[in-house]
């Protein structure tokens, strides 16, 4: 492990070898860039100059380009490791305590994809039942959709329960109301930096020049909405109502540790979606109800890898702009206990989950606090936290 | 019909009573917001000053709200309209053969629709035939799903054609290549002005006070490709190469004489997307291939109006943002020659249409213009021109 001189920054998950990036504002003062180190926030635009790190997002950092990316996060690295570095750069250290994080980029596209085989599979048992619960083109690429830029939302924002249009189950015609199915999804999402020009797809090798990072992802679903609407043009209030991420984008170049060749793939996927380099992540991921974990969700079980993600979005042509966002689709491993959302660990709601204390949730109830967290292996030995990413629903409006 | 000193423009469609609004650039002048008034474009930073508009994109001037859009359109008015105005004004028109007409706004989310009840009707005869064309849910909500917002392009910018996958139709293993089923569908486009914060419903009756005005659109598909994705989470490759709005957007204070009530619903909505006002809109619209007219799509056939879209949109509380754009999905009529997309007026590729001179379509080939146009009643009698929304499908790369 690469030791700081930040006190409390090398055991923390945020030591030298995470170093992620997100936007903080102190009381009074406008919102600025900066990397988490330990349980504070390193001011960049103080330590290292530079208008970018100024600015109220990142998006004017991930535009500059990879090349940017590795040598901002080498200077970084070094004066934290330099003890020589310290009396220049401790004064640009801030409490995290006395900070307020924000949204760290503005989302430009948002897409969300299906890439986990056992999630495919439990919520096509569970939804269709009787029909082939995983369909014909999904071995054959990333099925995935776009979702709604503007309401994506940082940790810690509320989120109010969506009113909707449901089926009821005795099968009359459709009422409004507050869906009385709100989940929460587990998920991992990629951070474009680069952008690229119409007609131009980005080949299954380029992932890093075009990712800067990662973040956790809640992709917030009302079930009966979603169930009501989503045929035959996919999921669309069901999910739009908020989609909440991490204020911490983790750099892909901390997580090379983390990296494996990915999960087997059968039938083997067409040339340009064929793999070229292990963009497996093996990410241990934690979903909470409450403070219980009620899910361990394994990254490294996912079937489609980032890299083939983003080849199959950019298949067609379309262009990629700094600040687009595409998540991964809920993490569900095959082990009980292992499904990233209410849905699978429920089963439909037929099996309620069990709180400590003699609770239990089918899906969630107003004032439920959902929280999730990750850590994968750094780069030179120890832990890496990602995240994390929670929220509060509240009741429905009105 | 209003009459202005400006010559030609009265009987150009674009006269006092039309009064769109578009970003334009002269050679080496960065680009500003004019409105065209017949040949000419009126350079408001200049005829009317305001940083707003010596923006590059209308965004700065939507948020302002529905106040200040009247009011400036009645000070525009009376600028074209009374000759005492002439002498100062007239410097600032721009002759549109000397400008470059870029995207009129930045486009924060896009949504797509589908509320052509003959074209879902006629979609799913040709997709899934045997099975009820029209699903349960599609008379009780404007079913819609969220589009690529990154790849709206201006009239006139080039559309290569997308490559993806698709399955062959021997059923064999999918295959990757460029569609051979590319196809392009006549649309109206409301563009929303007004944000709203998250949580918070849009009221049927508030469509005024978010949705500034409307452009043509053509939501250029791929039919192959959009087949084989679309199960279960609706369209995306198919979709997110391209879809082309018109350099105008036409404030919907210039449609006041083509409001009609709207079509007959039933069963009646829910009172959340009851109608309140008359927002059905009586456009007629032109679709041609090369110049060819091959449709004449009825606006005034549709059957979700744009007041229930905005509700439906919002109804889970997602909030909307400046420059959010939803359009209304393939304009059809029920007559023959009146199908806004080439799948239906072609029958699924197998009736082919006819174009002079002996050629004819199932779908489109290399380098063929698709162009649309569209006309309404003017507030004073004659007729107000939208659009044109035009581009040319050029080869795949590579």
């Amino acid at each position: 492990m690469t030791t700081t001189w930040v006190p409390g920054a090398d055991d923390s998950g945020y030591g030298a070898d995470n170093l992620p990036y997100g936007v903080f504002a102190r009381p009074g003062s406008p919102p600025r860039v900066g990397v988490r180190v330990g349980d504070h926030v390193l001011d960049l635009a103080g330590a290292l100059g530079g208008a970018e790190f100024a600015a109220p997002s990142l998006n004017p950092f991930l535009a500059r380009g990879s090349s940017a990316w590795r040598a901002t996060r080498a200077k970084i690295s070094g004066m934290l490791t330099s003890a020589d570095s310290r009396p220049a750069v401790e004064p640009h250290l801030v409490p995290l305590a006395e900070v307020e994080l924000r949204r760290p980029f503005e989302v430009a596209d948002y897409v969300d994809f299906y890439a986990s085989l056992e999630h495919a599979a439990n919520v096509g048992q569970i939804l269709r039942p009787g029909e082939e619960p995983v369909h014909p083109n999904w071995r054959h690429l990333p099925v995935g959709y776009h979702g709604r830029a503007g309401t994506v939302v940082v940790s810690g924002t509320g989120v109010v329960r969506p009113r909707g249009q449901r089926q009821p189950a005795d099968g009359g015609g459709p009422q409004y109301g507050p869906s009385t199915r709100v989940d929460a999804e587990a998920e991992l999402g990629f951070v474009v930096g680069t952008s690229t020009s119409l007609g131009r797809a980005v080949p299954v090798g380029d992932l890093a020049e075009h990712v800067f990072g990662v973040v956790l992802v809640n992709d917030w679903s009302a079930r009966d909405i979603q169930a009501w609407e989503y045929v035959p043009l996919g999921p669309f209030l069901g999910k739009s109502f908020a989609t909440s991420i991490s204020p911490w984008v983790v750099p892909l170049d901390a997580l090379g540790a983390a990296r494996f060749a990915g999960r087997e793939q059968w039938p083997e996927p067409l040339p340009h979606l064929a793999r070229v380099a292990d963009w497996g992540l093996d990410i241990e991921m934690a979903l909470a109800v409450n403070g219980h974990v009620v899910s361990r969700p394994p990254y490294a079980a996912m079937y489609w890898t980032p890299d083939q993600m983003l080849a199959h979005l950019t298949s067609n042509g379309a262009s990629l702009r700094t600040g687009d966002l595409y998540a991964s689709g809920t993490v569900s491993g095959a082990e009980p206990g292992r499904q990233g959302c209410l849905l699978e660990l429920s089963w439909g709601g037929t099996r309620p989950v069990r709180l400590p204390g003699g609770g239990e949730r089918t899906f969630l109830e107003d004032g439920d606090t959902v929280t999730l967290t990750a850590t994968a292996r750094g780069m030179n030995g120890g832990t890496i936290r990602l995240g994390e990413v929670s929220g509060t629903l509240r009741p429905a409006e009105g």
